[in-house]
């Protein structure tokens, strides 16, 4: 596995052990992460920090032409939200840990003209997969379902 | 004009005193404001505080049941971010200070069934139109254009 999908997973993996739902994400410019994230619904009470938008804050403000030079990894396929936040900042490439546990807006993306990479990955599935399986309920919340 | 658009202009005029973009949100269930906010782009240097995400971060967490039945006024229309978030969890009517001075993503709220209504109000206008005049830079940047 890459060091980027490493990275979003090792932040899924923080979310945990916080207590909170184990989605991460990374948005990398020129072989370079630039912001860190995962899911904070759980740690900050927030309905609109899942893990692509943690990692597009904590990258702050950045000029258009770096966006467009961006790839976010996220290792759950991006919801609307999450989806709309990478089409408004026209990012060039999003790289996904698995789409199994959840199907997000992958088509609006590809639709958007942005690249799509789905990994299946067995190590983001199995995060997902226990999460659930223990919190079902912190879930439905966070995934508006 | 009703009490709930006055309370998102007042947001958008609280943001330009600030510093800041002037577009103003707030989120209504059962004739009460359970989240208030604006645009923190400048003030808290960050992409992904629009107006409308910033309400919806004040309400913080709310059940699914909540959203349903929120209506969501903003200033201007919203960008793919803010209703991909509307969409995520299913509010059901959003209400539309303008869309002259930007066509958000209206159209993919309908389709997804929530009502949208747009005013066309001249304040809200004004507030923009000043505003873009004076720093296009940042608007553009906020935008994504």
């Amino acid at each position: 596995m890459d060091e980027f999908m490493q990275a979003a997973i090792a932040e899924a993996k923080q979310g945990l052990a916080e207590g909170g739902v184990p989605i991460g994400s990374v948005l990398v410019h020129q072989g370079k992460i630039i912001g860190r994230g995962h899911n904070r619904r759980v740690q900050s009470g927030s309905p609109i920090l899942h893990g692509e938008m943690d990692a597009l804050e904590n990258a702050g403000r950045q000029p258009a032409k770096v966006y467009r030079e961006c790839t976010i990894y996220t290792t759950l396929s991006p919801c609307c939200m999450c989806a709309g936040a990478i089409e408004l900042y026209g990012i060039k490439k999003v790289v996904i840990g698995e789409n199994q546990t959840f199907m997000g807006a992958e088509q609006r993306l590809r639709e958007a003209g942005i690249e799509v990479e789905v990994r299946q990955d067995a190590s983001c599935i199995d995060l997902m997969q226990n999460f659930i399986q223990q919190h079902p309920q912190l879930w439905h919340e966070d995934i508006g379902v």
